[in-house]
């Protein structure tokens, strides 16, 4: 028998947890398949009396997080607490400094400070894996980078955050809105008391932006990617999708473009018939397109104890069986500087809500607007009438410019006869 | 620059073609992601001076595959012959003899000979790959194998035969009868002249064995499968399913059960809302279900020069980055001996067509026999009426055994109102 590998874990939350969990349940079958076996031997989190439901016995406690990545119990860190920078980053910094393969969870981290963290752990030759960053329990991170690595990537499109899809479903299934869904949603633990970070779109945009570095081989500045979230999604909009044979999920898309790439995230309206227009609940969902291997989609649980603790481990068993890819997919030096098509030249077809005064000359004056700037219609809808009050029209755009859109757009909200700010929400794939 | 991996081919057909053009192609982008240049050096094939459109230039030429093995130019060796036995088995058996790392699409020599030669490997300290074996430009090798490798998997269920979803789809799409779209099929290219091995199901079968033996850590004899295929798939039973809310899909499905476990490959009916349902044309498709990931569901092109050619392509990247796991997921000896449950053990629901002459009396007798088997139904059809002649009736059961249905369908069969051989599909996941 070879002898274990021996793992620290900085942060006992829920996926902390799951990991001690999976860990000591399936210890005899993660032996045979690692070819070792994998025991925990440190662990740190705030709080040492809290009941967790798994023992803690025997193992070294560090109050603090950093001196997990000096113990000498330790061959492996797991970095669970979280967050962009702070006790997060430093942990991933000693660890790595200290020669530690890291094994880590944390999306922001990888989207921000990725590429210096992939040269430390280049300089000190050990592995930063993060397969649980993204995603949960599909393995996305291994097929991009290893499944798929004979391939030009060209687009990325996906279903990353759970919380939003959880959200967009019911208010379809059950014709709610958005704010009264959310706090079920809240009430039930499917999103958190300052929901910002899921429902505006920067989970997404996280897991997107690793995601994207992976797929191009790129150097990828968070800050370049366009990011919307859901916010503004009204009951009204899911229900003109639905007539228009669309589904509408928060999409992170990245494509390669003779121009650059294209990042952004937004609320999508996707074709009913298309595999990811019917992935919903709380699932997560990847549609990758290779050059040789065609479209490949993935789909599963993409948050949670059980599917996190899935991908965390099966990082630590790629440890164990010595496997060793470059973090980015190749070598750092070889990652390229991004260059991130602005969305104002996105180009694809536009649905657009408006709410007007339902009086006559009203679809004239839009019309003439949208001629000027050289949008033309592929389908238009109107129900019923209501002389003299608001009444909502949708109109479907054939492909055009996205700066088209917003000039004509602006000048739409201000006729007089409009009422409210339109809902503007792009077609994918266009 | 590290030295190139050097890679040699047997087998020029559609597959092999592919692989030398893809690494010719993506040189460059394969350079910086395996860390250093993957060149092919030797290529054998029967027919020397046969037009592939690529360049054989340069390349050692041999007559004989064998001899690849004993290259001294050849690092890796790609075995795309086919066929389970023959100079495909002696190859790999000589390039693993000779230390060499093999790579090969060969899933019926994977299928029946596997353990054996991942023992020639595990002695020889080289790694046996086989992505391309199964689902073509799925990664679904990968994924069990290390993606979920923290997981005990419960099912495993796929469509991994092309040729017949093409041929299910386009019955279903047109409204046509099976040897007519299988003569359509044809002369396209998408199923051989002798299609056998695609429509009875052994394609799909030699799959499943591959993936049951890596999902369970089990030696899988591939004679304990039970196979059935589609010819007896008719326009009528695709009607009826429509009308029932399901699709007909040939699935291979393997399941780990208390008693054993269950390997299967039959056409089944699928309720139209599971993803697998939805997977139509020359798609696979694979759902994995792991203890601690869930459901994690996996769709791309399972055939063809371009997807073929990512997973060879992929398992030679994986060795040029000494990546190397064990064969099937754990070492042989932790293998275990399958513990095979017959069919006529299966609990499952059931979809059975008759076509029986509309006389008085008939349904009484039909039913009469089904609860002499305790077999209870859910929902019954029958549409139209047309006394003296002959009428389908659909009959939809409850869970039963499948010993039961098959005892009851033969008391079934003899009544003299019923016309022919009964239509007997298994309803899944039940």
């Amino acid at each position: 028998m070879m002898k274990p590998l021996r793992v620290g874990i900085a942060g006992l939350g829920t996926v902390g947890g799951g990991v001690i969990k999976l860990l000591a349940q399936q210890a005899e079958l993660i032996t045979t398949r690692a070819g070792r076996p994998i025991t925990v031997t440190a662990v740190s989190a705030r709080d040492r009396t809290r009941d967790r439901g798994i023992s803690l016995e025997g193992l070294n406690w560090h109050n603090n997080p950093l001196s997990l990545a000096s113990d000498p119990d330790v061959d492996v860190v797991v970095e669970l607490i979280g967050g962009s920078d702070g006790p997060a980053k430093a942990l991933a910094e000693a660890a790595l400094k200290a020669g530690r393969p890291l094994v880590t969870a944390n999306k922001a981290l990888l989207a921000l400070h990725g590429v210096p963290l992939a040269e430390a752990a280049e300089q000190a030759g050990v592995a930063l894996a993060y397969e649980a960053a993204v995603a949960g329990g599909i393995p996305v991170i291994k097929v991009l980078r290893e499944g798929l690595a004979a391939n030009r990537i060209s687009r990325v499109a996906g279903i990353l955050n759970g919380t939003c899809n959880y959200i967009l479903t019911t208010m379809r299934e059950e014709k709610r809105d958005f704010a009264d869904v959310l706090a079920d949603a809240q009430a039930l633990g499917y999103a958190e008391a300052d929901p910002s970070f899921d429902i505006d779109g920067v989970d997404a945009a996280h897991k997107l932006a690793i995601l994207a570095g992976l797929a191009f081989g790129q150097k990828i500045d968070f800050s370049a990617l366009h990011i919307e979230g859901i916010r503004r999604i009204s009951a009204l909009d899911i229900a003109f999708a639905q007539e228009l044979g669309y589904r509408i999920k928060l999409l992170g898309i990245a494509e390669h473009t003779e121009a650059g790439i294209s990042l952004r995230v937004h609320p999508a309206m996707v074709p009913v018939q298309k595999p990811i227009a019917t992935v919903d609940g709380v699932f997560n969902a990847v549609l990758l397109e290779g050059d040789f291997s065609g479209p490949v989609f993935l789909q599963g649980r993409g948050a949670g104890e059980g599917p996190t603790a899935s991908a965390v481990v099966a990082d630590i068993i790629d440890i164990a069986r010595n496997v060793q890819i470059p973090v980015w997919g190749t070598a750092t030096r070889n990652l390229e500087e991004a260059r991130v098509v602005p969305i104002a030249r996105h180009e694809g077809a536009y649905f657009i809500r408006l709410s007007v005064v339902d009086q006559p000359g009203v679809l004239a004056d839009v019309t003439a607007i949208l001629r000027d700037h050289g949008i033309s219609l592929e389908s238009m809808l109107q129900h019923g009438r209501a002389p003299g009050e608001a009444v909502p029209i949708v109109l479907v755009t054939h492909e055009t410019r996205e700066d088209a859109v917003s000039t004509a757009l602006a000048r739409i909200s201000a006729l007089e006869a409009v009422l409210e700010q339109p809902a503007l929400i792009r077609i994918e794939p266009k």
